[in-house]
């Protein structure tokens, strides 16, 4: 899940007390938005789409042999903007920032660190996204997708991932690295792809979607076909279903977050100490507004069909644990809301093949948005395990 | 949360390797639906409402002391059946008939238990309700309230039950028993009236809605908000806020419930094995068509507003624990996502003055809902509660 405005200054708000943060400023790592195009993708399913093209970013160097990458694969709400600033002023720095840099856990000074927009970006009018989705022109019309353009699927954003690469020359991984949605991404990089991938660090995520999570995704999307502007995906031109996109994005900004951040955050805290949440209906929580403010920056770049598309690419997610042999090391949040503690632990522990599992906790006031705001807490872990030589037996340290 | 048709058909579809249900038949108890009104109800934020009427019911004797009543208070999409049946021939019997009823944990041939609707009841359109919201006639211009009726909260359940307690003659309780929105209406009991109560037991829920609870009960009703047929209230008459209302249900439905409950009922599972979810978005999996379907037959029973109305009363709860001193047994579950695990205890150790405090867990793959479906758990305990001296200290039995 992105790092909402909300969640940012959380974070901020919350900074006191928690680990040291890394100095920012002159060492800002400078990135540039590059875009990939390939003139025909068939997905899975069949469907063949022209001229689709997708943003990356990459820090680092690749090295003569090209075998020094590591891919980061970006969650739901997530671009491929997952580390430095495009320019110096840039308020914020990419979401993994704290982990992606030269001597960071991902240290560039030594591995290319590659990351990718998906196909149906959830954000298409943020201008510093790449991506190819229902809001995409078809060039056969000349006019937006909409529903016309093919479900895609965990499997469909590896295979572009896959392209970019090869494009690049690079046919080995040093390891895949996502969080959420990009956690599903990297199960599925291991399970299709396990002789080009060294290793995978899934975070905050497990390799299927469980009933439940099924059942959440569902939900979560329910808002946008409900509301009568949706017109079945075609909206384009027209008042597109704002009220269902920012009711859904509210879904998910609270469900990827946790009591603890909402307690110190907001507690009982009315909007307005003027008006009563209970003379009138209209009469808020402060945490009430503020899900409603976040949703309704995030519904400006976002788009409604993309929102579909991706709760369906994650319900896709279906990767058999038993089949993963490639070494894994699990990131989770033991209070995140979206992938629950039990279920990703119940289905790591099905994972019986790799050549090495290893799996860590997460702490932090934010849910499942630790594995995003709270990474830092997992550095030297990350660090261990990208250095480590799976020849050899894992020793803790 | 009110036991769904799904979730009461996943209740037997996983009734086997769980303790056995007491054998139905013979013993039932037939329970008679009765009305209690007010001419006139004042609520705690000043307004006075004509002709207030709940619905309620009674099972056991009351002995001539009037000193042997067990109050029950019910959840969000509860009623008053709370045990019993109307008729030999009824489906199932109330909701916590497994611990409501003669040689039962809390054992009608000792306890005269008495369960009422609480204002604005979710469900006006079912028979068996009578509640008064803004679905019911205003006396002054003859049409229904909608908005007009004033907002209502947990204290404002509690005054009603009060007064209709105090109608029978009936002074102090031997024990306010409810679950998750009757959690919040027994810690009310607890500190607006503590000599009239003897001991609480609040199920699956919390003194206080912390800032996440309420968060999310803003964004069950956020799909009625955002329905235009809600209209501001004023749709009596007009096409109702149908869309908006089940996917408010559908949401406390999944949220009531728990992964492991969704896995074993569902799994990943198609509704239709023909349509693949991933090539159209119309194709469901079967959690999906499950949710819509309970929703639908809930929807036909429940009213908009209503269900606003019990979003802002279950808000209102506020009780501060240090200030409890009635003895208290918690029970909770788990694996609630609702009322989570964390924050229940957390408020709970709060509770420092109470003569009397105990807390046990309620097992169950139903998370939330384990204080319902899987309640006969903890009979034993409850029974022991419910039968302390509490001028002698607590052995654990």
């Amino acid at each position: 899940m992105r790092i909402t405005h909300l969640a940012a200054a959380a974070a901020l708000a919350l900074g006191a007390g928690l680990a040291a943060l890394p100095a920012a400023g002159a060492q800002d790592m400078i990135v540039e938005k590059k875009t990939f195009e390939l003139p025909s993708f068939t997905t899975v399913s069949g469907r063949t789409v022209k001229g689709v093209k997708v943003g990356w970013e990459a820090y680092g160097k690749l090295n003569e042999a090209k075998d020094n990458v590591v891919l980061i694969t970006h969650f739901f709400s997530g671009t491929s903007h997952a580390a430095g600033k495009y320019t110096p002023g840039d308020k914020a720095p990419g979401y993994w920032d704290a982990i992606i840099g030269p001597g960071k856990a991902i240290d560039t000074n030594k591995y290319y660190v590659v990351a990718s927009d998906t196909l149906a970006n959830l954000s298409p009018k943020d201008p510093t996204v790449v991506t190819t989705g229902p809001a995409s022109i078809n060039p056969d019309t000349g006019k937006p997708y909409g529903l016309d353009f093919p479900l895609v699927t965990i499997k469909d954003f590896v295979n572009v991932q896959k392209a970019l690469l090869e494009s690049l020359g690079i046919t080995r991984l040093k390891a895949v690295v996502g969080a959420s949605m990009g956690a599903l991404q990297a199960y599925e990089w291991a399970a299709s792809y396990p002789d080009m991938v060294e290793r995978i660090i899934p975070v905050i995520g497990a390799p299927t979607a469980d009933a439940y999570l099924i059942g959440w995704l569902s939900l979560w999307a329910q808002p946008i076909l409900d509301d009568p502007n949706w017109n079945k995906g075609d909206y384009y031109g027209k008042e597109p279903p704002v009220a269902g996109l920012k009711t859904a994005l509210k879904l998910v900004t609270l469900h990827a977050n946790a009591a603890e951040w909402a307690d110190r955050t907001f507690g009982r805290a009315l909007a307005d100490e003027a008006k009563n949440p209970f003379v009138a209906v209209e009469n808020k929580f402060k945490i009430e507004t503020a899900l409603d403010q976040a949703a309704t920056a995030r519904a400006n770049v976002a788009d409604a069909n993309h929102f579909l598309y991706l709760v369906k690419a994650s319900q896709s997610a279906a990767v058999d644990p038993a089949k993963i042999t490639v070494p894994t090391m699990l990131l989770y949040s033991p209070t995140d809301q979206v992938f629950l503690a039990d279920s990703v632990r119940a289905q790591f522990a099905l994972i019986k093949n790799a050549r090495l599992k290893v799996s860590k906790t997460i702490a932090g006031p934010y849910g499942h948005l630790n594995g995003v705001l709270e990474i830092r807490r997992v550095a030297s872990d990350i660090t261990q395990f990208l250095d480590h030589d799976m020849t050899k037996p894992w020793v803790i340290r």
